[in-house]
């Protein structure tokens, strides 16, 4: 019986078209990474369940695909626990591998299992899927790639500095004008915390401070105030919904409120360092903006916050991210491993691209001329000539069935036409006979005979 | 606590080096498919269980690796099924989706669902990673890549005609000289069994007569025997055993046998087209040989079966395959779409390329310069450069901790070291002073005082 295909929610199919466009963004964000002196590395699809569980919270441990062990999987379950018939106390024992949820803990587990083969300070970067058995949404899927440069084994500010005209670089490669690197230091959160007395709240703290721009200044205080943050430490955030103009201005607002934090002054020291250095540098299209609001997966980081916003005017949520992570390999057992790294996202960026227009028509282009055939002895002497183009990687395809009926012919013109192919060659008996060939352009129908040698210099 | 770091087994970390070189194979027959006119599509790493379980046979079915349903997937059990404790009856109820056991059912798959959106006959390729629960041994993975090009929706043979020069231009392009292309046909095959009576035993024939280069032909002789093949019938394939020549000698002596099998000589009339045409077109460096000996998934193919050798002295099985099926689709509903298709093993090729030492050096280039940093301001002074040479598509480094001690020195230049960076600069003050380079060649030692025009024009 034929099964009605579907694929399962949450995956695609990619079309050629569509892996032309993505495959233009993998190529350039592969090629800068290359630039900025990035190794690739590629890790397994998946990996031993406990390298991945635990590592991304509770909702990160559901949503990872685990995958069932082969052959007689019950047969290592005690009647016990069999009967008690739970998920939890069966999952471990059926699945022992999981699909990876991310790049950074595989590349975390590489680093700590390849330590002794690297040469530190270690910048690698690593473009391949990842799963999660997240609800599918628009622009959120089960199965997407992430792109992720790192460097472990170095605490060095430039990395950060490095790191942002990277996003830059992408972005001009990309023609993406306009786009916002916002930057933040958990240090500054944590300064921040400090000095109005929430040191204990720095998670109701950020959460509430990351809602400024959607609830106003006034609603995030009072959430604040029912989180259990004092009122004569609220009043001291004032500053902070005044913040306002140049990067170098902000640092200075910060610093009046941040005066008597330690870790806050530090904070505010390394984001003082990466803007000179930028402001120095100059970036060719993207803008770096401080944003004390930005917090990220705070548990994680310990410095540099980064995320990238898309050109105001496209309504996209954060096309990129990443910071610093002072202990990441930690949960791998090598100690004091400090790290910083940046993400970009494929889909969002695709999306970007296509809204804006900015994918070039070369991307689409790709079989250059289409031997219509019209004959066994027609198609043998077309593939002779084909054979020389492709050898001078001219994408030619010499179509496969003869025409044998105006209507094949007209079929096999519908090919190129749909197929976008530019040119047509028509191979009759007056081209066999004086070794010529007969080019069509198809989008101004002229026609004309030409040599093997012209034909090559025409279609290079 | 520390975790002790592993992968699952039959499954591998690739560092930089491997996974330029894989990069490179790739590449190369990305290139080529792209050339003879193919487009890429890509699918899901899952699909539904339903679409791949049953087209691989049995031991296909227990290779598959399942993935477990999110949530509380046991729910779904009744108390009765659930008691019986069976891996069979559990499996399809806890585990909706499987991953990709290979490219080919999911193209079918692909096909029938986007038929309407398809121009026929559709030349599509796809490089994607496979996944087997087989057991991992030298040269088989759990997890590995196809890189397979297909053709639906014609039946011509110049399809297959171009395959086979497909081949030869991916093995050209890779600088491997003689490889065997092994082709046969199953009409022949099928021929055969005919002529000798064994028209319902065509599996224990092949099977049988697949043996014939590692057993020889009296053991062939006695194994058919043993599966009762008449006797007379194998004294008729006498000619079989005697078949030597060229590829022309070789099917006049086919022809004899197959006198009597309208299907046989229908094979030869295949074979003898494709010969012809490739005799014309000439091959550069692989070699046709006719081997009537080759099955490759018998049940599967209905014409042309290709299979690929490595150079003779280079130990390796196949390192490449494909075949003509003539109804791949109509699993899923979609009748009468003839395909034809060929596929690169990339992890045979690789060991191939490494044993003859084909990769070109320039796979493994990466950073070409690395600028040692001798303080804030120097390294300032650096990046400014390290920019310029960036844009100019050199791939550049700025080493990122300040030395600040002969053995911090040391640690650069051994960094650049193994990591083949071919060029170090160096900045001190007089360097930034004069607002100048000083360039050390790492392989001369050789060291030269330049302006940032010149480091560009040195290094590009």
């Amino acid at each position: 019986m034929a099964q009605k295909p579907s694929i399962p929610k949450g995956t695609r199919d990619f079309n050629s078209e569509t892996v032309a466009k993505r495959n233009y963004i993998f190529d350039t964000i592969k090629k800068q990474f290359q630039v900025y002196g990035f190794q690739p590395i590629e890790t397994p699809s998946f990996e031993n369940s406990e390298t991945l569980m635990g590592k991304y919270g509770d909702e990160g441990d559901r949503l990872i695909f685990k995958i069932l062990n082969s052959g007689e999987y019950l047969k290592k379950i005690s009647d016990e626990d069999y009967a008690e018939r739970s998920e939890t106390k069966l999952t471990p024992k059926i699945s022992e591998k999981a699909l990876r949820y991310d790049l950074t803990v595989p590349f975390a587990r590489y680093v700590v299992q390849h330590q002794n083969e690297i040469e530190f300070p270690f910048k690698r970067y690593q473009i391949q899927p990842v799963w999660r058995a997240d609800r599918p949404q628009k622009g959120r899927f089960r199965e997407f790639y992430q792109c992720d440069a790192d460097v472990v084994g170095s605490t060095s500010l430039f990395q950060e500095v490095e790191f942002i005209q990277l996003y830059d670089a992408v972005f001009s490669a990309l023609q993406l004008k306009g786009a916002t690197l916002k930057i933040n230091n958990r240090k500054i959160l944590s300064g921040i915390a400090e000095v109005i007395g929430a040191q204990d709240k720095l998670i109701d703290f950020t959460v509430a401070l990351d809602k400024l721009d959607k609830i106003g200044e006034e609603k995030v205080k009072e959430e604040m105030l029912s989180k259990g943050i004092p009122d004569n430490g609220i009043a001291k955030l004032q500053p902070l919904f005044e913040l306002s103009g140049s990067f170098g201005a902000q640092i200075e607002s910060l610093k009046s409120i941040l005066i008597t934090s330690e870790i806050g002054l530090k904070g505010i020291e390394e984001l003082e360092f990466i803007n000179t250095a930028i402001s120095q540098l100059e970036l060719k299209s993207a803008i770096l903006q401080l944003d004390v609001t930005l917090a990220r997966g705070l548990n994680y980081y310990t410095g540099a916050i980064f995320e990238v916003s898309a050109p105001d005017g496209v309504k996209m949520g954060s096309i990129g991210g990443g910071g610093r992570y002072d202990d990441l390999t930690g949960i791998f057992g090598l100690q004091n491993m400090s790290g910083v790294g940046i993400s970009f996202g494929l889909d969002r960026i695709y999306l970007v691209l296509e809204e804006l227009n900015l994918f070039p028509e070369s991307v689409l282009e790709n079989t250059k001329v289409l031997f219509l055939n019209f004959g066994e002895q027609e198609a043998l002497y077309s593939l002779k000539a084909v054979s020389q183009l492709r050898e001078q990687s001219i994408n030619a395809e010499l179509f496969p069935d003869l025409i044998t009926s105006g209507k094949q012919m007209k079929k096999q013109m519908n090919y190129a036409n749909k197929r976008n192919i530019p040119f047509v060659v028509v191979i009759g008996d007056e081209e066999l006979k004086s070794k010529v060939y007969s080019l069509k352009d198809m989008s101004s129908g002229e026609q004309i005979t030409v040599s093997l040698q012209e034909l090559q210099e025409k279609l290079s």
